[in-house]
Protein backbone atom coordinates (compact mmCIF):
# COMPACT_ATOMS: atom_id res chain seq x y z
CA UNK A 1 0.00 0.00 0.00
CA UNK A 2 1.11 3.37 -0.46
CA UNK A 3 2.29 5.97 1.88
CA UNK A 4 -0.84 6.64 4.47
CA UNK A 5 0.24 10.20 4.92
CA UNK A 6 0.08 10.73 1.09
CA UNK A 7 -3.26 8.42 0.84
CA UNK A 8 -5.01 9.99 3.94
CA UNK A 9 -4.34 13.63 1.84
CA UNK A 10 -4.81 12.83 -1.50
CA UNK A 11 -8.08 11.06 -0.60
CA UNK A 12 -8.97 14.15 1.80
CA UNK A 13 -8.14 16.64 -1.50
CA UNK A 14 -10.59 14.34 -3.54
CA UNK A 15 -13.49 14.38 -0.87
CA UNK A 16 -13.69 18.28 -0.19
CA UNK A 17 -13.37 19.17 -3.66
CA UNK A 18 -16.27 16.60 -4.92
CA UNK A 19 -18.32 17.81 -2.18
CA UNK A 20 -17.75 21.65 -2.83
CA UNK A 21 -18.30 21.12 -6.39
CA UNK A 22 -20.74 17.96 -6.76
CA UNK A 23 -22.20 16.73 -3.54
CA UNK A 24 -24.35 13.81 -5.57
CA UNK A 25 -20.74 12.54 -6.93
CA UNK A 26 -19.50 11.24 -3.55
CA UNK A 27 -21.96 8.76 -3.83
CA UNK A 28 -19.28 6.25 -5.36
CA UNK A 29 -16.77 6.74 -2.28
CA UNK A 30 -19.50 5.18 0.24
CA UNK A 31 -20.92 1.31 0.09
CA UNK A 32 -24.15 -0.29 1.45
CA UNK A 33 -22.70 -1.23 4.66
CA UNK A 34 -21.03 2.62 5.25
CA UNK A 35 -21.33 4.81 8.10
CA UNK A 36 -22.12 8.56 8.84
CA UNK A 37 -22.47 10.30 12.07
CA UNK A 38 -23.03 13.47 11.09
CA UNK A 39 -23.40 16.36 14.44
CA UNK A 40 -24.58 13.11 16.00
CA UNK A 41 -27.24 12.08 13.75
CA UNK A 42 -26.20 8.72 11.87
CA UNK A 43 -27.32 7.12 8.55
CA UNK A 44 -26.22 4.11 6.95
CA UNK A 45 -25.69 3.10 3.32
CA UNK A 46 -24.83 5.41 0.38
CA UNK A 47 -27.82 6.39 -0.97
CA UNK A 48 -28.72 7.56 2.95
CA UNK A 49 -25.48 8.94 3.36
CA UNK A 50 -25.91 11.01 0.12
CA UNK A 51 -29.01 11.99 0.79
CA UNK A 52 -28.19 13.55 4.10
CA UNK A 53 -25.38 15.30 2.69
CA UNK A 54 -27.39 16.96 -0.57
CA UNK A 55 -29.87 17.76 1.93
CA UNK A 56 -27.53 19.89 4.02
CA UNK A 57 -29.15 23.49 4.23
CA UNK A 58 -26.52 25.84 1.51
CA UNK A 59 -25.82 25.37 -1.77
CA UNK A 60 -22.32 26.27 -1.60
CA UNK A 61 -19.72 25.86 0.46
CA UNK A 62 -16.09 25.59 0.65
CA UNK A 63 -13.29 22.93 2.50
CA UNK A 64 -9.76 24.15 3.56
CA UNK A 65 -8.15 21.63 5.26
CA UNK A 66 -5.94 22.24 8.39
CA UNK A 67 -4.51 19.01 8.76
CA UNK A 68 -4.46 14.86 7.65
CA UNK A 69 -3.51 12.13 10.32
CA UNK A 70 -3.70 9.14 8.98
CA UNK A 71 -3.01 4.89 10.73
CA UNK A 72 -3.45 1.74 8.76
CA UNK A 73 -6.06 -0.13 10.74
CA UNK A 74 -6.42 -3.10 11.78
CA UNK A 75 -8.73 -4.33 8.72
CA UNK A 76 -6.08 -3.40 6.36
CA UNK A 77 -7.55 0.04 5.19
CA UNK A 78 -6.20 3.28 6.38
CA UNK A 79 -7.83 5.73 9.40
CA UNK A 80 -7.62 9.55 8.20
CA UNK A 81 -8.44 12.05 10.90
CA UNK A 82 -8.82 15.92 9.25
CA UNK A 83 -8.97 18.93 11.25
CA UNK A 84 -10.12 22.14 9.24
CA UNK A 85 -12.65 25.11 8.56
CA UNK A 86 -15.59 25.56 6.39
CA UNK A 87 -17.43 28.52 4.77
CA UNK A 88 -20.78 28.53 3.24
CA UNK A 89 -22.51 30.53 1.01
CA UNK A 90 -22.57 33.78 2.39
CA UNK A 91 -21.23 33.37 5.19
CA UNK A 92 -18.31 35.33 6.01
CA UNK A 93 -17.46 33.44 9.63
CA UNK A 94 -15.08 29.97 8.63
CA UNK A 95 -16.74 27.34 10.91
CA UNK A 96 -14.25 24.71 12.14
CA UNK A 97 -14.60 21.08 12.06
CA UNK A 98 -13.35 17.75 12.83
CA UNK A 99 -13.85 14.29 10.59
CA UNK A 100 -12.83 10.77 10.63
CA UNK A 101 -12.78 8.14 8.08
CA UNK A 102 -11.87 4.69 7.60
CA UNK A 103 -10.81 3.62 4.04
CA UNK A 104 -10.67 0.35 2.53
CA UNK A 105 -8.92 -0.82 -0.41
CA UNK A 106 -11.32 -1.62 -2.97
CA UNK A 107 -10.29 -2.49 -6.96
CA UNK A 108 -7.82 0.23 -7.78
CA UNK A 109 -9.48 2.83 -5.46
CA UNK A 110 -10.86 3.58 -1.99
CA UNK A 111 -14.24 2.83 0.00
CA UNK A 112 -14.93 4.91 3.10
CA UNK A 113 -16.92 2.68 5.60
CA UNK A 114 -17.10 4.99 8.51
CA UNK A 115 -17.48 8.45 8.77
CA UNK A 116 -17.79 11.08 11.30
CA UNK A 117 -18.05 14.54 11.25
CA UNK A 118 -18.46 17.34 13.91
CA UNK A 119 -18.41 21.57 13.99
CA UNK A 120 -15.86 22.23 16.70
CA UNK B 1 -21.00 -6.44 21.95
CA UNK B 2 -23.05 -4.04 24.33
CA UNK B 3 -24.32 -0.23 22.76
CA UNK B 4 -21.52 1.15 20.97
CA UNK B 5 -22.72 4.37 22.22
CA UNK B 6 -22.65 4.03 25.62
CA UNK B 7 -18.85 2.16 25.15
CA UNK B 8 -17.54 4.93 23.57
CA UNK B 9 -18.89 7.28 26.44
CA UNK B 10 -17.80 4.80 29.34
CA UNK B 11 -14.23 4.57 27.83
CA UNK B 12 -14.22 8.61 27.28
CA UNK B 13 -15.07 9.49 31.04
CA UNK B 14 -12.78 6.33 31.94
CA UNK B 15 -9.69 7.43 29.52
CA UNK B 16 -9.60 11.35 30.46
CA UNK B 17 -9.64 10.77 34.13
CA UNK B 18 -7.03 8.11 34.24
CA UNK B 19 -5.76 10.92 31.87
CA UNK B 20 -6.29 13.76 34.35
CA UNK B 21 -5.21 12.26 37.59
CA UNK B 22 -2.28 9.37 36.39
CA UNK B 23 -1.12 9.68 32.90
CA UNK B 24 1.02 6.22 33.56
CA UNK B 25 -2.13 4.64 34.42
CA UNK B 26 -2.84 4.53 30.55
CA UNK B 27 -1.03 1.89 29.52
CA UNK B 28 -2.45 -1.11 30.08
CA UNK B 29 -5.08 0.48 27.84
CA UNK B 30 -2.01 0.25 24.72
CA UNK B 31 -0.52 -3.02 23.53
CA UNK B 32 3.06 -3.32 21.25
CA UNK B 33 1.09 -2.37 17.99
CA UNK B 34 -1.18 0.68 19.04
CA UNK B 35 -0.64 3.74 17.43
CA UNK B 36 -0.86 7.36 18.66
CA UNK B 37 -0.67 10.22 16.59
CA UNK B 38 -0.05 13.42 18.60
CA UNK B 39 -0.28 16.80 17.30
CA UNK B 40 1.08 15.27 14.12
CA UNK B 41 3.97 13.47 16.05
CA UNK B 42 3.72 9.58 15.55
CA UNK B 43 4.79 6.65 18.47
CA UNK B 44 3.55 3.06 18.34
CA UNK B 45 3.56 0.91 21.54
CA UNK B 46 2.12 1.39 24.71
CA UNK B 47 5.27 2.41 26.53
CA UNK B 48 6.48 5.22 24.02
CA UNK B 49 2.74 5.81 23.70
CA UNK B 50 2.88 6.43 27.67
CA UNK B 51 6.75 8.33 27.69
CA UNK B 52 5.05 10.75 25.02
CA UNK B 53 1.91 11.24 27.66
CA UNK B 54 4.04 11.75 30.32
CA UNK B 55 6.60 13.86 28.80
CA UNK B 56 3.90 16.65 28.34
CA UNK B 57 5.02 19.69 29.76
CA UNK B 58 2.45 20.47 32.22
CA UNK B 59 1.58 18.52 35.51
CA UNK B 60 -2.29 18.76 35.88
CA UNK B 61 -4.29 18.70 32.93
CA UNK B 62 -8.33 18.58 32.98
CA UNK B 63 -9.96 17.16 29.78
CA UNK B 64 -14.24 17.91 29.67
CA UNK B 65 -15.69 15.93 27.28
CA UNK B 66 -18.21 17.81 25.01
CA UNK B 67 -19.39 14.87 22.55
CA UNK B 68 -18.78 11.27 22.01
CA UNK B 69 -20.06 9.20 18.54
CA UNK B 70 -19.46 5.27 17.86
CA UNK B 71 -19.61 3.43 15.24
CA UNK B 72 -18.45 -0.79 14.71
CA UNK B 73 -15.73 -0.49 12.38
CA UNK B 74 -14.33 -3.29 10.31
CA UNK B 75 -12.23 -5.52 12.10
CA UNK B 76 -14.79 -5.68 14.90
CA UNK B 77 -13.65 -3.10 17.13
CA UNK B 78 -15.33 0.34 17.74
CA UNK B 79 -14.80 3.66 16.49
CA UNK B 80 -14.51 6.64 18.93
CA UNK B 81 -14.72 10.33 18.34
CA UNK B 82 -14.35 12.71 20.92
CA UNK B 83 -14.43 16.56 20.86
CA UNK B 84 -13.76 18.32 23.74
CA UNK B 85 -11.86 20.98 26.15
CA UNK B 86 -9.02 20.87 27.94
CA UNK B 87 -7.15 23.41 30.46
CA UNK B 88 -3.73 23.15 31.87
CA UNK B 89 -2.67 24.30 35.20
CA UNK B 90 -2.11 27.46 35.90
CA UNK B 91 -3.77 28.58 31.98
CA UNK B 92 -7.64 30.27 32.69
CA UNK B 93 -7.83 29.28 28.63
CA UNK B 94 -9.20 26.17 27.80
CA UNK B 95 -8.27 24.63 24.98
CA UNK B 96 -10.35 22.88 21.94
CA UNK B 97 -9.22 19.30 20.66
CA UNK B 98 -10.41 16.25 18.91
CA UNK B 99 -9.67 12.97 19.47
CA UNK B 100 -10.09 9.14 17.49
CA UNK B 101 -9.33 6.14 18.84
CA UNK B 102 -10.13 2.77 17.48
CA UNK B 103 -10.83 0.28 20.37
CA UNK B 104 -10.61 -3.63 19.85
CA UNK B 105 -12.12 -5.90 22.71
CA UNK B 106 -9.37 -7.49 24.77
CA UNK B 107 -10.44 -9.98 27.11
CA UNK B 108 -13.42 -8.30 29.39
CA UNK B 109 -12.05 -4.87 28.78
CA UNK B 110 -10.66 -3.24 25.26
CA UNK B 111 -7.00 -1.78 24.26
CA UNK B 112 -6.89 1.26 21.53
CA UNK B 113 -5.10 0.40 18.88
CA UNK B 114 -5.34 3.45 16.98
CA UNK B 115 -5.16 6.84 18.62
CA UNK B 116 -4.83 10.39 16.92
CA UNK B 117 -4.80 13.57 18.91
CA UNK B 118 -5.46 17.35 17.39
CA UNK B 119 -5.71 20.61 19.13
CA UNK B 120 -8.37 22.41 16.97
Amino acid sequence: MADPDQLARAFADHYYNTFDNNRAGLAPLYQEQSMLTFEGGKVMGAQAIVAKLTSLPFQQCKHHIGTTDAQPSLSGGITVFVTGTLQTEGEQHHLKYSQFFHLMPHGQSFVVTNDVFRLV
